[in-house]
């Protein structure tokens, strides 16, 4: 497998084109929200027509420095106006001289560093000239609301330190969330509220977490596209805009009805059926091709069903062994929406957020892919439901199939084969079956026994 | 392998939410263009979390109805304003009163059909109320400037009739085609624009040829990802809103360095390494899911090299074996920029454009998917040069390898596997390498006679 389809070059721009940033919605997994672009669109250039290739330019680092320090002389207006046989002069002209020239401009838009209008926790460090290098990343989670995104935080927050892990959706948090930490307001919708919150905090690795699940996303197509195409076209740029460490996660919803089902392997057919999924595999695309053409250090894992006791799902096919332990220890009895052997991949959340950092800090010579399966155990809603049973006796489930997500699900993966994460970066997971439903029945449990007593 | 994931539905809402029209840019295989759109936002929604599934709505048939006449009472703002739960309650509601409550409102926004501010032929119909019924598809061609528009509006105005096709770009047309049938402004970026042509004209098919191709994609992201992944948006969101039976072009390109290379399947890993692939997987899956979600009669081919002897190519890798005829007859020298290895796989334009007919006009029965691998031949620059060699023996071939447009080919498949074509609709290429080359030269020889006696 060649692992360079694009050589580097003389790094005639740094950024790839910026898109439009867009009026728009942003959303996370459970989250969501809005925010409002009023940017003059620039001029569109027209009428050209381009036979000759600007060979790729690629990102030279760029963190910890501030954008003020950074605008350069060859910017993005020089990409989208000059003259295309000027530009492949140009480049051919820095190719030639090669690396020895030095001459690594970059094209970060200058701006000043004014007060931010949005909420900035108030031990949040600005990036200024005199930002102290660490070695410690300075950490921005997307959609940090969503069902995954607390938890990550407060893991990230145990080996980083408090400060440097800043949580931000387009929802108010919580006021039990908001002391925890730095919490923050961004809208992956709006480039210039993301690219603002990446310079004035100094972020150096971000988690992108804002998408609208499988079931949700069919319930709003549009918004999904807005959300998880557009939303990553700006998360993207951004990322390589200012030299960022970008995990994405992807998902079993990115393989389809066409993809070998027990076990899916890393690289085969994906023509998923959902919009989740095709937005997913977009995501898995575009971030290896801004690998590739821009040296974006993109990581993606793809998730199992996450099951998580003190956070609730954000509108997948896989909910159902969520609310099957809160149900069980609440009412004694669950109504599950999928078949009672419907097999899906699951994974408890502890292992997914320690796989998560797991690939974020893997040396990048150990990747030998950038989207890797990640794999626990797979069950049914009947073999879920009996392992119940041996904790809670008197535990029934019964079955109420909702077609549109049992559609969803048998076109998914029985199992993954993550072979290659286990062989790169050493993933193991920690928790099976009977581990995960002990887990979550002492939590709910615990949880169950303090309501009653107060 | 299933073929419908999501079953049909109560039809809560006829079209899927359309995403925000966009300022921007739109451009052709080959072609290139501007828009702008100054409708106000939509307010966003936000802060809400939808646990229930929305299933989803089917599209019923919508052609030769004016938009006027199809103003339902449920539509995209009902899509987007309502609470999920109530919005849920109510689709399960007509889920249970199944078709036989008849209740299967659409959605599209009235409009008044007022006179349009584009240039509109003096033969085109205006779509109205007593429009009349006809067995032939009226056709709009986007793109329509690239290498291959006007030549499948020859080709489908005589099958068509003339006033039947029109073809459609952001660039002014010569006189000659100006004048050899109805042309008009359209720009694909501007959602508004493209709905009013639909609707004016009467529109039934819909040959989408936008895009920005392989190498002149590397040489603008930015752009390829506006008018590659947003324009196709509009363009399937307009598809479905009116019932048309849509054509996209996918490509060789969608395949990438980890997929089967000689030959490449129709259903094989897709991971390529430039924008204009990755957009075109893009395509692919969405025109997919789009035919699986809302019943879209989506039709797509993935073209080899494109060979036309009249027009120009547009910026693809293979545009070397267009170019070497050319350069052959005018200096009986070319100067190659890929190795002489390199095996690529190629088609006669002749071919390619009653492909792209018969797959049309293909019984939706016949088709076992809506993605399909045309091959015709495939040779190296060197073989290539060896044939045009037997036509004029003083012809020389020089290598100047572009090591960028290298890396693309290098990382695409040697021959298509087209079995599923030939099979389904009986697809059969009349031109090997033999006839292309005569066919070429004799046009490319004519011409420069008469260039000569000029």
């Amino acid at each position: 497998m060649a692992t360079g389809a694009l050589p580097p070059s003389g790094d005639l721009v740094l950024t790839p084109g910026r898109p439009r940033p867009k009026k728009g919605i942003g959303a996370s997994r459970g989250g969501f929200g809005a925010g409002e672009d009023k940017s003059p669109a620039r001029p569109a250039p027209s009428g050209f027509r381009l036979n000759a290739l600007r060979l790729p330019p690629r990102a030279p680092p760029a963190r910890r420095r501030s954008a003020a320090s950074l605008g350069g002389c060859v910017g993005r207006e020089f990409e989208e106006k000059m003259p295309a046989v000027r530009m492949l002069q140009h480049v051919v002209g820095q190719l030639l001289l090669g690396p020895a020239c030095g001459c690594r401009t970059s094209a970060l838009p200058a701006r000043s560093l004014g007060a931010s209008p949005w909420q900035i926790p108030a031990n949040a460090n600005f990036h200024s000239a005199s930002f102290s290098e660490t070695d410690q990343p300075r950490v921005l989670i997307t959609g940090g609301l969503g069902q995954l995104g607390v938890g990550l935080a407060n893991f990230l927050r145990k080996r980083f330190g408090k400060d440097n892990v800043i949580l931000s959706d387009i929802r108010k948090p919580p006021d039990h969330i908001f002391q925890s930490g730095p919490c923050i307001y961004s809208d992956i919708l709006d480039y210039k509220n993301l690219r603002e919150i990446v310079v004035n905090n100094g972020i150096t690795w971000l988690f992108h977490y804002s998408a609208l699940l499988s079931a949700v996303g069919e319930a709003n197509v549009s918004l999904a596209k807005a959300v998880n195409i557009t939303g990553l076209h700006n998360v993207l740029d951004v990322a390589v805009e200012h030299g960022l460490r970008l995990f994405v996660p992807s998902t079993i919803g990115a393989f389809g009805p066409t993809s070998p089902q027990d076990p899916t392997p890393d690289l085969c057919v994906q023509r998923p059926r959902t919009i989740y999924g095709v937005s997913k595999v977009h995501a898995e695309l575009m971030g290896e091709y801004y690998h590739y053409r821009y040296g974006l250090d993109f990581r993606c894992l793809r998730y199992p069903g996450i099951i998580s006791a003190d956070s609730q799902p954000g509108g997948g096919t896989t909910d159902y062994a969520v609310q099957i332990f809160h149900d069980a220890v609440k009412n004694g009895k669950f109504e599950c929406n999928l078949k009672p052997s419907t097999r899906l991949p699951m994974m408890y959340i502890d292992d997914c957020l320690r796989a998560t950092l797991e690939v974020m800090e893997a040396p990048a010579e150990s990747l030998s892919m950038r989207t890797y399966n990640i794999n626990a155990m797979s069950f049914t809603p009947e073999e879920l439901a009996q392992e119940v049973h041996k904790h809670i006796p008197e535990f029934q489930i019964t079955y109420n199939v909702d077609s549109a997500r049992q559609a969803i699900a048998d076109g998914w993966p029985v199992s993954l084969d993550d072979s290659n994460a286990r062989k790169d970066w050493k993933w193991k997971h920690d928790f099976d079956l009977p581990e995960l439903v002990t887990t979550m029945l002492n939590f709910h449990g615990s949880d169950t026994r303090i309501a009653q007593a107060n």
